[in-house]
């Protein structure tokens, strides 16, 4: 089952994707896509609806975030050893964990703003992991079982905010824009095995990114057992795990960042895709 | 005024400190304290009201944490020149971001719960800053019109998870029950000058921690001008502003961390005072 939230930002409502990809409105069901939805039973509750006796939306409308009231959004650095390369660290010998404000979550196309004076705009694409049942001190082996599905995320990162000002990551991660989550929230079902997805990422059309969530060094069951020692997780709370090689910052001859007027278009398998303009930042 | 919550955990009512320390109950005026609640023009609303017109509350109800609603638990490291020398760190040259995660949040007293395995659980008094106004770029002579009240925060810590499980800090700083908030929310006008406050922390009745906000390296003005650059502050939104000297990792001839058993008690000029009892972890 792939959910979604379509619409202007801010009164998005809630959808499900048929099997044409068609969006099918689902606020006559539920009133959003958001923690209780996409708890088990509301899962369950969902999967039980023929997708065919629900209206067919018109049209092409804007996607929002594919959950809404995330209270965490936990973030997992240096998951793929040749992206530890690139960026001149050394392989993680546990996960290494830092957060993206949960003010920066946004559409998955809606353009993304480089901050004023920013020098160092980057993309990321990860695979997002939602939560959807509570999660303290779980064991590796029924980790999975905690989460509702997948989506696409672009791990926008300031790297000049990120590294050279002040020991902790946090600061490049969360500027506004900086977190598109999306299309869709593909259930753990439909995913199956989350551990073989390629994943890609293209600037200005063309390949920068070129993975597979094979080769990722903790995987999602690992990530959500190891997160429940330090945290609680719960429903809405979105996870994302980790890029692959071929950012901005491990670009050669030398680093290449985001500038006004690019366009950076991202995708993983059976999750769908993401297209973002970046654009100058204005004065509010 | 000073602002609370008051009553069983998750099912707290809003409340309102009167003239001669009692609380009355604001449940008839607003549903609890919030972002709108504390926004500019809901504290306008609250402080036209006259406490004696409340009915009073009875007895010692529990305290829960000060406001609801608080989706960025936001956190300054270092930023009391004598605590950066205790750590063996350097003084920052600007202020150093990670954060609590916001499911670590709860009221004052409530107990506090050292980690399954935990050996390094520490303590750290400090002023909380709850945001009422949203804030983007805002300038330092402007910044203070974007804080409704301030509160006192126990910044519970987990040195090892902090500090040795790889490279950011935020593992170690939001297990649950580590982020006492309260058990008032004072608002800005009647705290007066936020930077000439004194603060303290005993464990068992001895005291550890005594310091004042007169010594912090960035006031809160230029910490919230600062962090507008890098994210969006909201309404609810907490900043807890770092700690003076004086906790368990300072301790000589050695850290001494908390065990279960031990009592905490913190206080900050104006702002009131918590009491935390330590405990050892359970199973759910």
């Amino acid at each position: 089952m792939k959910l979604c939230r379509f619409g202007p930002a801010g009164s998005e409502r809630p959808g499900l994707i048929d099997a044409d990809g068609a969006i099918r409105d689902l606020s006559g069901v539920i009133a959003d896509v958001g923690p209780a939805e996409i708890s088990p039973e509301g899962l369950a509750k969902l999967a039980a609806i023929d997708p065919a006796s629900l209206p067919k939306v018109d049209g092409n409308p804007r996607y929002g975030a594919c959950v809404t009231g995330t209270r965490q959004f936990v973030a997992i650095g240096l998951n793929f050893a040749d992206h530890a390369a690139e960026s001149n660290l050394p392989i993680p010998e546990e996960p290494v964990v830092f957060q993206k404000w949960v003010t920066c979550i946004q559409g998955p196309n809606d353009p993304v703003t480089i901050p004023r004076d920013s020098k160092k705009t980057d993309w990321e694409v990860e695979l997002g992991v939602i939560i959807g049942k509570r999660a303290s001190y779980v064991e590796e082996a029924d980790a999975l079982n905690h989460v509702a599905g997948y989506c696409v995320v672009d791990d926008v990162s300031e790297r000049h905010w990120q590294t050279e000002r002040g020991m902790t990551w946090d600061k490049g991660k969360g500027f506004p824009t900086f977190g598109p989550v999306g299309p869709w929230l593909v259930t753990a079902d439909e995913v199956g095995d989350v551990q073989n997805l390629k994943m890609w990422l293209d600037v200005n059309g063309e390949r920068k990114q070129d993975g597979s969530t094979r080769t990722m060094i903790f995987t999602v069951a690992q990530i959500v057992a190891y997160l429940s020692q330090f945290m609680i997780l719960e429903p809405g709370d979105i996870i994302t795990t980790g890029t692959p090689p071929g950012v901005g910052l491990g670009q050669k001859p030398e680093p290449w960042y985001l500038k006004a007027g690019d366009v950076v278009t991202l995708g993983i398998e059976k999750l769908g895709e993401q297209r973002q303009e970046f654009v100058a930042w204005v004065a509010e």
